[in-house]
């Protein structure tokens, strides 16, 4: 991976989710400021750039419309919102996050909560907006079943069902005996959004039905190892790099890949994992050299 | 009021919201049975009704496209999941609402927070769903700019602004000695999700720009009205009738309307606000009776 050409590309990234976060007047400064902070905190933007890497894949002329950088903000918004919900006290109750307070801690479990709701909200508007402007009825019809995705992606069938699903296990202190129930939670929880991403710069590409499934297949791929070399990490890191606490699994005594096959069996199964990916990517006509550089980088990431 | 009528037509409106309620799998039984329960526990559906006589009340025809009533049961899942959230114990800790129990009292604080989540999720993907079935541009277009409003008006400027600034105000023993800020936190907390109904309705049927902006308006009016008379029920009704404790508003040493001027000054103040609705609806050229029964019924509730 070219480092510089991908710092390039994180900090245009950054400049477009800046540039949509929300304004703040008298009434709203507070949840703003919480919203604005809870964003900038950081992280390494890899849905926006999955989903700005899959447009460039797919389309014809590589020219980007005006809505695309909407969608890029609105998954980073929900990315986000999932982060400070989960950070809460009832559920993982983590303090901090990529080495800085997390929301909650910062401003009150209240403005967690809702800068949440908030964030979640805004990245509906964010898009919305956008489609506002469309008067191509193609255009219009593209935007709105990219929308359809995002909203299935995050919710019940989605992120928020692999959640939820993570939660009940844990509470419940189910030993997981077989890997399907771990697996449902992989890629619900983190696969979902990294397969919206790619979804949404296909269809707003207007690639074609096989395109958009191969892709999509290509990112539960890569979502599963990208969540495999989680657990591995939360073992062989430090907090340093990874800017929270390790052996948190551990510690709560949360069945992992690593705590079901061990450092050397995940390490193995997050290869099985990226082979897909890779090889399903390379199956496509259409290249994109920096996408699979990306992809090569994120199941194999040291923090 | 007709009571039969309005019977009638609130049971419909439970129908179709529980025909759009999320479908559960094996793994996410849990999830939709709590976003079930927390719908199902009741309501007045306020909001769908507001939203389906507006409709009636523009339309040239009265032929309700489908797109409508997926926005009906939207807007009564967005209204449900500010209700969980709001009863979590970082926000009011409420265990009971309408004599039952509130979701995290019943399915846990994680879940009270998912099951919010999962709803406000839902509900854009339940109205995009719908979208991705519209093949008239004109159709699309007004169904877009419907669930534009949507976003804005649960969002940052409009129920959760409301709502922040509520929390904010509370958590820091602000006297509110004026009565502006009161004003604005009902405005957004109650009246915004009102204003929604109305301008949704309004939108799917073609209204002008002036119908849109005067139903606007009475619905600004309506949720005054509404939110003051809250805070007099607070005070003269029982547990029984409310279905949750009285006196809360006391207790918590709240700054309300009452605690501001009085029964009697709260009383005209309501008077003042439902007046002014009346007197704009009326000012329409197009009729709804019922719609004008229902709103004189909601600024004189009893419970």
């Amino acid at each position: 991976m070219n480092d510089k050409l991908l710092q390039e590309k994180t900090d245009a990234i950054n400049d477009c989710i800046y540039s949509y976060l929300p304004k703040a007047d008298t009434n709203t400064e507070l949840i703003v400021e919480a919203c604005n902070y809870s964003v900038r905190v950081g992280g390494k933007r890899i849905r926006p750039l999955i989903m700005r890497e899959t447009f460039a894949l797919f389309s014809e002329n590589g020219n980007e419309p005006p809505i695309l950088e909407r969608f890029m903000a609105a998954i980073e918004f929900i990315h986000t919102y999932s982060l400070i919900h989960d950070d809460l006290p009832a559920m993982d109750n983590d303090m901090y996050r990529r080495g800085q307070l997390t929301t909650h801690a910062k401003y009150g479990e209240a403005f967690g909560i809702l800068a949440g709701d908030a964030l979640l909200t805004f990245a509906f508007q964010t898009v919305l907006e956008g489609m506002n402007e469309i008067s191509d009825p193609v255009q219009l019809l593209r935007a709105s079943k990219a929308l359809l995705v995002l909203s299935q992606k995050a919710g019940i069938l989605g992120m928020v069902g692999g959640q939820c699903r993570d939660v009940y296990v844990e509470k419940q202190n189910i030993s997981i005996s077989d890997k399907k129930l771990l697996e449902y939670i992989y890629i619900n929880k983190t696969a979902a959004l990294l397969e919206a991403s790619a979804l949404i710069g296909a269809i707003l590409a207007g690639a074609d039905k096989e395109e958009t499934e191969k892709i999509q297949t290509v990112m539960t791929n890569v979502g599963m190892a990208f969540q495999v070399r989680d657990d591995v990490l939360d073992v062989i890191s430090s907090q340093e790099v990874l800017g929270k606490p390790i052996k948190s699994d551990e510690k709560n005594n949360k069945t992992t890949y690593v705590s079901l096959f061990g450092i050397e069996g995940a390490g193995k199964i997050i290869k099985e994992y990226s082979d897909e990916a890779i090889r399903i990517l390379d199956s496509l006509e259409k290249k994109n050299n920096f996408l699979r550089e990306l992809i090569l980088m994120l199941v194999d990431r040291e923090k």
